[in-house]
């Protein structure tokens, strides 16, 4: 099952995707919520409804006439994973860490596909930075085990963790630098678990700067696994329904290049993970 | 106008307070959705509203009957500062910073007044902080002015900022010792902005632990006044209506003393905040 986020009337609304087009999911099962989060709360059982909504004559929307709206809106937690990918830490002149280097992104810095991101007016240091999404399904009990915890993983989506590098580098903490306004690229889609290999292992991922390939790794390269992470993270706090965990980032990213890369107005950067697809965003100067 | 938020029927819901007593608000003048931040996100005149509910005869419920709830129980975003009081800065060893060290919290780590403190399974060093919040009631315009920054300041609470120390320090990011389920203790009331001094400057501010004062300070201490910081906020992100952000904590935690105090079951912590109010959290181990 894929499912997307789409805008009707201003509001985020829960798309079943068929082939190139979209069914409001909750237009055509009524008992599924209209938000992602709040149909992950619910319960429901989305793959009976995705059944029955396939079935069923609810219209169908052409993918390529819908705007969509960031996969999960308004995630509970928002939670990202620094230096997971041992390359990219030793380009960044770091050890191989022992512990993920956690921090959080609010909904404010979230994007829709094809919504433009945005350079910050006080800098020009904007990096872009591939990553696995992984949206949880059901609450995850405290301290699960890496065999379980698989199990409450709804799907897997495509982020770009855009970076504002001097603000990030700031202070040692890198939250700030990680939640301006428009960066942080999330969809277009989610892809189910059972639709991928065991916690998303071995799919290539991308970033594309303007059709040039910046950063070209496979997903099997992490430190931690999608299984790990969720392990470690169960033994501090409680995962629940829709929340989001970004993977981190493999090597290549655009401040570890000779020349420094910078994304800049007029740009265009994809995310593309094997088995999932590709989010794409426009760069584009910060809104007056 | 104070408000807080309680729990009827498993539901959080907005409450004014009148003397010893709440009034549902949403009762009582039903333009006012039953959710702090929703309320606040409506724009409705709030302070019309709690005048026409004071003059009903709506119902009255005794406060020391209720059971309250996080004082905002989903902000969508909840930023805290690190190191903005020099004296606590300098008993960590660190040097006054020239930025604010931000991190966020998620909505999981939340705790209601007199709602149990929890020490981890996995760690000790469990600390308190005693902290100003500050409630946003208006989205905030990007690149505001100090002038004009607490135009929207909704109101302000008192915050703990339960700390888990080890899984603070694990890695430079300091957002996992900041986000262990039943660690951020929020309320009891909002004092609205009107009713304190001008950017809540020159309170008083302690940690009371088991009776025995282990901060006191005063506001005005604060090296980034909390019209600076959403200014500063204001140039990296939108600040919108709900945001929380915790103002850092003075001097006296637990890890800088000698010998260093730890917080442990059976343990009462209060944050006491002059013209706001008092905070209470019992300390309970982890649940099973």
């Amino acid at each position: 099952m894929k499912l997307t986020t789409y805008l009707r009337d201003g509001q985020a609304r829960l798309g079943l995707i068929e082939g190139d087009n979209l069914i409001d999911f909750n237009d055509a099962q009524p008992q599924v919520p209209a938000d992602m989060r709040a149909a992950l709360e619910a319960g429901v059982d989305l793959q009976a409804a995705a059944r029955a909504a396939h079935e069923s004559t609810a219209a169908r929307l052409a993918l390529d006439t819908v705007t969509l709206a960031p996969l999960v809106p308004e995630p509970g937690k928002f939670i990202c994973l620094g230096l997971n990918y041992f390359d990219h830490a030793k380009e960044g002149g770091r050890e191989k860490p022992d512990y993920p280097w956690f921090f959080f992104r609010g909904k404010s810095s979230l994007l829709a596909d094809q919504e433009p991101g945005r350079v910050p007016k006080i800098s020009s240091k904007f990096d872009y930075e591939a990553e696995l999404a992984v949206i949880i399904g059901r609450s995850v009990p405290r301290h699960v085990s890496q065999q379980e915890a698989l199990d409450y993983v709804f799907g897997y989506s495509c982020f770009n963790d855009m970076s504002v590098r001097d603000y990030q580098k700031r202070t040692p903490q890198w939250t700030i630098g990680k939640n301006f306004d428009a960066t942080g690229g999330f969809g277009p889609v989610l892809v189910t678990a059972d639709e991928l290999p065991q916690g998303a292992v071995g799919l290539n991922i991308q970033c594309v700067l303007n059709g040039e390939v910046m950063q070209n790794a496979t997903t099997s390269d992490m430190i931690w696994s999608v299984a790990e992470t969720i392990s470690l993270l169960s033994e501090c706090l409680t995962l629940e329904p829709g929340d989001v965990i970004a993977m981190g980032t493999p090597a290549g990213v655009g401040q570890a290049r000779t020349p420094q890369v910078w994304m800049k107005e007029g740009d265009t950067v994809e995310i593309r993970i094997e088995g999932i697809g590709t989010l794409t965003n426009p760069i584009l100067a910060e809104a007056v």
